[in-house]
């Protein structure tokens, strides 16, 4: 069932010896820059680096005792995994984790660092369900999906209730959206807790299924999309999209070259780490300036896991910041 | 005069309307590293991305009308010509900034963004003082050192005073030292606020000029110091060195490679971005674990003002990091 209002309340209890309240951050420049009155939340500052330990610690901290003891299975390179990995260790469980043999090493390394157990396979969606049917039928470990589940869409839901709490009643809220689980809590906690703002996700062009699902009224995926955004590549769920549907005031595109140009810049002026994802609501801010200059806005920063080696600026670009 | 209890108070209340009160954060993962229980004071996120504006927005502000209208100046290729040219734009007057012309592009454009007046030196330490004598001769202009001032090492002082009140009567407290405006501040902080504290200074092994001088119980310079720490490769002066003598518990010093290692771990493991002088400091307590080790201890991010485009890691290097 959808989470309601009190759902949403007891998830909140439920998690908040695990998770970290996350700091809101706000920043002269980026103001000035666009006109905005903005307040970000700093998901990339919470455990596992990323927004989705708050979804995947409540889906672990409400297993039964006889669910907890079959442990929990997924197949996600990304920080979904992480975060089911570290909550699972947190409740002294098994977290059985599905990964493409092409995954990035150091996410590799983060996953075994929370204490996960890999399985590789090869890099198609067929196999990554075929090695987790696997894995559930061997060891009977319960699949924790990633977005389309309302466990982890009600614990989604708590960040943007949290930033409700610092940034009252803004006119607006942005937040990615990939599968939808942040963009979908968000929704229902902004219907809750501060019914008069209006909610945007923010979404790749190159990987725009939310933006045409939410025009055409039905669920469209998008196959093997090409954004920078890693964690935007997945397409809204039969869960997500009937609640980004029905509560979404609209989802709005970027460009890959907006996306790092913003994520540049909130590096360079707020000093911190987002991962590409991050930037997209701010890329879209950049390109709407009608729609939120003036206007009080809250901004979820959903992670800040990035390959230090691998940045998407190269030094051929150095010159475009130089005097 | 050595900035008292009463004077630092002052100071305080002085630069309030113009300076980030900047948060102390945690991190689990490093005090699971280290062992010690770390609080650190975030100036990566003051104005200017530097501890710096401290001390040059107490001496601009602190200027009296017929000063201020003939402007400041001082040569600086760091944060102190960018903190300096930010305070004096607050207060609506000229700062005469004289860097080498060797400069990296990024911090030109920052000095520019400030509004600060650059005049391109070559670059020895001859031909900045020679060029800046003119300019001073010129224009009238005060020279605001970027720490040998009374005013400068009690605006630095300021840091460490609101760190106490967040991290209280901590065991230790560590700062970085290159002119030792910082360390010098902290350490009157620490006398006046939390006096059973000790105060470590934290320096690169190849700019020891503190250490060394703390040993001989006299000012030795160093000459033309390499390190990747770009902000301490001052040496102290007449006004920091007393203070340091009588009030550090210690200098201690650290390895380039532990440097690069320490700025590592911070980015990924509190997702905030410093620069390597920052560093210093978590890269001594690494090497440290008996002076650090089950203790309470403060540290002062510096700065957090980086090149993006060269970062003292590289592509070679990323194997280091994976699984």
């Amino acid at each position: 069932m959808e989470p309601k209002k009190d759902d949403i309340l007891r998830v909140r209890e439920i998690i908040r010896p695990y998770v970290h309240r996350t700091p809101v951050l706000t920043s002269q420049a980026l103001n000035r820059i666009t006109g905005s009155d903005l307040f970000f939340k700093c998901e990339n500052f919470q455990k596992g680096g990323a927004f989705k330990f708050r979804g995947a610690s409540h889906a672990v901290m409400t297993l039964s005792e006889e669910e907890a003891r079959r442990g929990v299975a997924t197949h996600s390179s990304g920080n979904h995994a992480q975060a089911l990995a570290l909550a699972a260790s947190m409740r002294g469980i098994r977290a059985h984790i599905v990964m493409p043999e092409t995954a990035p090493g150091i996410k590799v390394a983060a996953v075994r660092s929370y204490g996960g157990q890999i399985t590789f396979c090869r890099p198609t969606l067929a196999d990554r369900e075929a090695t987790l049917e696997n894995i559930i039928e061997e060891t009977g470990a319960l699949e924790i999906h990633p977005y389309n589940d309302y466990r982890i869409i009600g614990g989604q839901a708590t960040a943007a209730a949290e930033l409700f709490e610092e940034c009252e009643m803004p006119d607006c809220l942005i937040t990615p959206v990939g599968g939808g689980g942040l963009l979908g809590g968000s929704i229902l906690s902004t219907r809750y807790f501060s019914p008069d703002t209006k909610v945007y996700g923010a979404e790749p062009e190159q990987a725009n299924d939310a933006w045409q699902s939410f025009r055409e009224k039905k669920l469209i995926p998008v196959n093997n999309p090409q954004t920078i955004a890693d964690g935007l590549r997945t397409s809204l769920g039969s869960r997500t999209f009937p609640i980004i549907r029905d509560g979404a005031t609209d989802i709005l595109t970027t460009s890959e070259a907006r996306i790092i140009e913003a994520m540049q810049l909130i590096w360079e002026r707020m000093k911190i780490i987002v991962e590409p994802s991050s930037a997209v609501p701010l890329a879209v801010i950049l390109d709407h300036p009608a729609l939120f200059s003036g206007k009080k806005t809250g901004v979820v920063l959903s992670g800040g896991n990035v390959d230090l080696y691998r940045l998407p600026w190269s030094e051929q670009d150095a010159g475009k910041n130089k005097n």
